[in-house]
């Protein structure tokens, strides 16, 4: 894949991950998503800071209890040990994230 | 800055560079380009990979002697060590470039 917003996958059956490379300290991934949200019985904790990007789409991340609207090329810095969520993606229309995963 | 495509920078009198994050291993920038090219006689050689994508505009860059298009979305890996030129951004309209340089 040498352009992250075409072909896309299909996200309809579910969010898709694709790791583009891996560093000592950095991982780079893209992620496909299409209406799907984090249950908010299972927020994502991780171990180490990640910096995500929206490439195309909108949708709104709620990370230590604010709710951030993510339209193409805004980003935000999740910390490490910061539960958040996604609570909304756009059901009609492929949302395209980078993520940069420090550690 | 939380929006990477607006506001942009003014680069009609010089590329603006923006450290985003930085971190061991890892630090995230964005380029704006407004037209400029890299010197012939002074091709960019780094000690450390680096990742490029291509935001907003369009712009060639030549790598251990091939020359790649890019527009947005595309990204290209520029392996350290390797001489780098970018050959060509839009004169007419900002070039917007996410770099991840590692190491």
């Amino acid at each position: 894949m040498t352009n992250l917003l075409h072909p896309l996958p299909d996200a309809s059956r579910g969010e898709v991950f694709e790791n583009l490379l891996t560093r000592p300290g950095c991982r780079i991934e893209r992620i496909v998503s299409l209406g799907q949200v984090t249950p908010p019985e299972r927020p994502y904790v991780q171990p180490h800071d990640e910096w995500v990007l929206v490439l195309a789409g909108r949708a709104v991340v709620e990370a230590e209890g604010a709710a951030t609207a993510l339209s193409p090329g805004d980003w935000l810095l999740i910390p490490a040990g910061a539960a958040h969520r996604v609570t909304f993606t756009d059901p009609d229309a492929p949302t395209v994230w980078l993520a940069v995963h420090f550690g």
